[in-house]
């Protein structure tokens, strides 16, 4: 086990150094894929297990292209290069047993965000050389999540005579900004699965403590907005103009002015906004970055749907067109008993202090698209939480993890899959 | 000559005694018809000389109905009350000379302001006892136009061997607002016109000083607008509400920010908006009053595009209905020289002070559709402004004409017959 | 006691037929004292217990002679009639039993809504004929409160050996718009109150039930916001104008966009907006009616402080003045345990089914200031729910209560009396 | 006169090669003042002739050094860097022909725009070889103006004998923006001037025409606005945030909105907005492009202090704070007859055709300032217009003028300054 431990910091401290933003997870998953290929896993990659249609908020080509490069000379593993060259960095691994049993799967994230990492002497991966070589960062831990998915996928190997049925092991991309769940989804990955456990790390929960089953996620809906007008000279011939950026200031106003829900909580926000390109000019685009939530699914659908009547109405207003991108989305979940209490006995027999629920508001996850899924077609599913000692916040330039978390991480979901094939 | 000054004087005293307003001149055009119809002319009346669906801002039939009792009770002419019944007050009285010649067209107007006329002493209608008997007030002058139309029509009649040709006397009712003469226009009653004058007492033109042609007239629109939406408790179910006022706090700001535009002056203006019913209710109604203006009928056109535009975004924003109806219009007009000079030659005669034109920018008129109409037609038209001392501006409670205006205005009037007609 | 339920109809119906708005409850008030009067109580009433400077939303001094001259002519007692003669209504009745024992304080209230009552032939009070004699109607209840208040007071007298310690019936006025109670509160009338239970009918509670503590009150702000500005011709000098409906168009959209709070549900609503007197006049004067509410005091106070904020700089924008009045206001509250457990079964004892709490959130009202005061001072405090079958909805113009409750209630409350005063 | 063409031709060449952005113009200027002092003239450069408080829009500090070290490697003039190397890059430069006479301005501008230069093979200065270096672009003829200053100094030094009085030749910065006369004015260097002549090309005067008085400009102000919030995460602490970009688009919307004014053109125009920082953050900042212009200086006037009032009342609705920064400004100007007719005459002298006056409505400009200040003081100036074809419309990237107009501008300004100092 020892050696295990080893190579859970050692994968995490790879990744950590390396990190890639969603859907460019290039480096990344194919190193996993080969790990995971020698581990004896059947392998399917890319556009095989991700809808290329349902991918949201991808980055452009160019930029995709860019990256690929970077991966290339990076140490990315040759074999599987081609298959993730588009951006479409999804893997699905799976375990058959050949025995009789239910079909498992166990989601973790793969990607980092655009967050410049610290460079103080204190922060623990500058001290110990693994911090970020690029300017992206792995401030959210999915580095970890990377690493105890291969762990899991060790034990699993090496222990396989313990387990039936089948074992699913889904490497997901682009988590944040909740993008990349939906793709793999729509693309049958989780069809035939009967209990699915989504794992994160931290969010709250201290060292040696577990959370089976974490349910307040809010539902969210990621959307761009572009307004886009026809320029003129602001003095000499005003009314040739379409103003863009007087469509996306009432726009911003309006959105706010969403009424309240009597059903629940409910968040709007106009994050960024920009318009215009120089002072004596009608603005002829405006772009926003809006996001809304809501404490179910119905109650974010009910925020979308009067922000999408208002961005219309605005753009009407002045006569100016505008095209509304979903980039992200995440629908409300709860976990399901049936998986959650067998998963919450294995974290206690592993020595961690658990509880089987907390239902305390979160932030929003894509992992909801998956549960929801298997929950339709009468599986079961959660979602859980293992605790860390955290240096910083999530998404702080400071993020690190406590190490020690990554094999009480593995164990606990290797018991889960024994207990839930062996029932 | 005297009688007729005598009997303008009586004229205009008894109009203004009992003023009606737009669409309801119901006592002053009965009694107009009967007083032309005594003189001889051919009387044309309502629905024959005017387009119902033309008609902007019309009275409800309640209202009609109503005052239709007033004018009856307070000495319209019986014979013609039938006709004006439903409000179409209009009329165009007509003197053929059974001599070749051109058709001359002269046009009043007949309705007074919901004004509450003055009650201080110094106030000349109170003190010679014809101030208003009702809540209304002849605050503008049409009460000395439709005098002086009558006038016109004596001096016609008592001197028909001068003429030549067919001269026809246009009554105009609901000049305020600019609603009446694109219902005439519409009816076709100056199809025939060869030349075309309007005639208004006092705006700035001092006493024995006479204008030609005055141009300075804004094109405008006036608009009500209606926003529907659904109410809803504003604490207990906001989500269930379709809220209007929202919708038209919207259309209101956005209203006020619609473009300058380089071609010339333009305005807007929300005058009045209400909405709302209780304070824990969503407003379910809101209903603005609109108005715009343009130097140019183009200009007040783009401001008026414009403005429907934002009020069907700002509907659109908040998911409510709109209904916007166009209660008034003007356009712009410039004088043609060809009967703006004979009849500033008149004015002279008469012994004004006279000018051929004036471009200074002035209020709106809807005499600009006559206007227009017969120039389209290769006819010649003006608007001519008549000097008077004015006891105070118009549409103030206090305003008061000179009455020795009166008989200047029918002289100099008379003058263009003969001169126009023997050319 | 079938004595007691006629008077308790009779009562009611009386009320009904004569309902009057708050501040105005000249007739109510003045009958209901001469009755305690009658039975022995000790009368306060007018500024004595009321603090004229916190009456909020007060009529104008013309509509509080008007029906001044109006309650003197349907029937109010002479006696007190100067005393609430400038509308300070309320009264405070004690019965001091000379012994040793606690305060209790009960809380009615009397005011009526500006709803004309509905003239369906099935409507009960129309019917049994008495149906409201005015504008005005008993929508909510209040004379079913008043008539429960009375028939307290005639058990009380009847009964007095059974009880120690002091009895306080508060009759207060102008509950709707949550206006009347904090003027009481200020003037000190449950200073000395260690038991403090307010009453209300209806609201969903089922007949034959009962909520000894209904907890779910939001707090809440009714302000009137007046912006002033200056008039002009919006088409000869709109620059002259300072437009005050643009200053409230702002208000009204910004109110709406206040961000929701983390901390729990608030609502904000401008329910009202008149601005302007004419199409074509910058507007001077517009007037807008908003309330807050929150489901904490904090969170309705968050709420007002913002608005004020957002009217503040709507009015600064467009240079206009503005003036902000508080009309109304409640807080949050929380019955106590130690008040709400004996009620609850002194209403067991009565054959009603009850229970001790209700949490569900519920409309705003101001028995929280009594509430609030007394429990900061270490008394107990409570707000009861009497069950009834309800005709229609509060607030409707058909609705009506059943009768039978009123006894139940009266019993309920003298029960506890007796209970708290011999513990 | 051949040789003297050709240097027009060779320094305007230069000048376009290494265009300057305003207050950088270090290059220029120093090459600038190198010729002159050559001819004879007396040289001030720099903080002599220049108040630094009142220099519009200076560019950083960061990006001053950056442009001196650009200058420095691409031919400036090393004996007066040193005296531009904080970017006040203006120079007077005086001819004293010790005999008594007038005191002569002639004023040209220097800089360049932040527009890259078109690369198409028809642009003539790529075929020619003098396209731009780098990615600023002589677009708006100031390379020419620069040149004709040259050339005028020429003429002055070759032929002192004709001239009395004393000649000062002004090369101003940063006009662009109007951003650099109101410093030079405030240093003084047109106080004991009198007679003032500025000088543009092209804008809409054709080949071998000339206007002596130019007079449409228009007041402008140039503000740069930052709201400055609180930032705090949208879905977790929404009541923590100020939200600056609330305010600015109340700001944008609302500016738009300020009321038309009857005594002339008025402009105002947002160009550009920025604001926020990621979707699910609470803006903390929003910096906004602003501009007003008015057909005279009281029309610009009240347009920036209703959009100052504007911006502040933003701020204070949303809570955050504002800085409003001057960084352009222009006054409306009119041509004084005493010089301008001297100077019509001088440029049909020249055999162009020249009218002495056009008051079509123009851009906004800086020389403005120079105008009043002598006029102020007694003296008379004028702004005039030589004449040239152009390859494109100003500020665009294929912007060129047609060489052969500089001569005929340098013996046009001459044959003034004779003609001025000879009367």
């Amino acid at each position: 086990m020892n050696t295990l431990e080893n190579k859970l910091v050692e994968w995490r401290r790879d990744f950590h150094r390396y990190p890639e933003l969603g859907f460019l997870e290039m480096r990344t998953s194919t190193l996993v894929a080969s790990e995971l290929e020698r581990l004896g896993f059947v392998i399917q990659i890319g556009r095989e297990v991700m809808s290329a249609e349902h991918c949201l908020g991808k980055p452009s080509e160019t930029e995709t292209k860019a990256h690929m490069e970077w991966a290339r000379e990076n140490g990315a593993a040759e074999k599987y290069l081609d298959e993730v060259s588009e951006g479409y960095t999804g893997i699905v691994a799976t375990w058959d047993t050949g025995r009789p049993g239910p079909t498992l799967a166990y989601r973790v994230d793969m990607d980092a965000l655009p967050i410049y990492e610290s460079t103080e002497e204190s922060h623990v991966p500058l001290r110990k050389d693994f911090r970020s070589v690029n300017t992206e960062m792995h401030a959210c831990g999915h580095d970890a999540h990377t690493s105890i998915g291969l762990g899991l996928a060790t034990m699993i190997a090496e222990n396989a005579e313990q387990l039936n049925g089948k074992i699913k092991l889904i490497f997901q991309p682009a988590e944040e900004g909740a993008r990349g769940a939906i793709s793999m989804v729509r693309a049958g990955v989780v069809d035939d699965v009967d209990y699915f456990i989504a794992t994160h790390i931290g969010i709250g929960v201290p060292q040696n403590h577990f959370v089976a089953s974490n349910n307040g996620f809010l539902a969210t809906s990621k959307i761009d907005v572009t307004f886009k007008g026809i320029s003129s000279h602001a003095g000499g011939k005003p009314e040739e103009g379409k103003n863009a950026m007087l469509a996306a200031a009432n726009a911003v106003i309006n959105l706010s002015a969403v009424p309240r829900h009597s059903g629940g909580m409910t968040r709007i926000n106009v994050g960024e906004l920009h318009a215009g390109s120089g002072r004596n000019v009608i603005a002829d685009e405006a772009v926003l970055k809006v996001e809304t939530r809501g404490e179910t699914s119905e109650l974010n659908t009910y925020m979308k749907e009067y922000a999408e009547s208002v961005i219309r109405g605005a753009a009407q207003m002045h006569q100016v067109g505008c095209g509304i991108e979903l980039v992200g989305e995440g629908i409300s979940a709860k976990g399901s008993p049936e998986v959650a209490e067998p998963l919450h006995e294995c974290a206690e027999k592993t020595g961690l202090t658990s509880q089987v629920q907390s239902d305390e508001a979160a932030g929003s996850e894509d992992a909801t698209f998956f549960m929801d899924a298997v929950q339709k077609q009468g599986g079961y599913a959660t979602y859980c939480v293992l605790g860390t000692d955290l240096a910083a916040g999530h998404h702080n330039e400071k993020f690190d993890v406590n190490e020690k978390s990554l094999l009480q991480g593995v164990e606990t979901l290797f018991k889960s899959a024994v207990k839930l094939t062996n029932e």
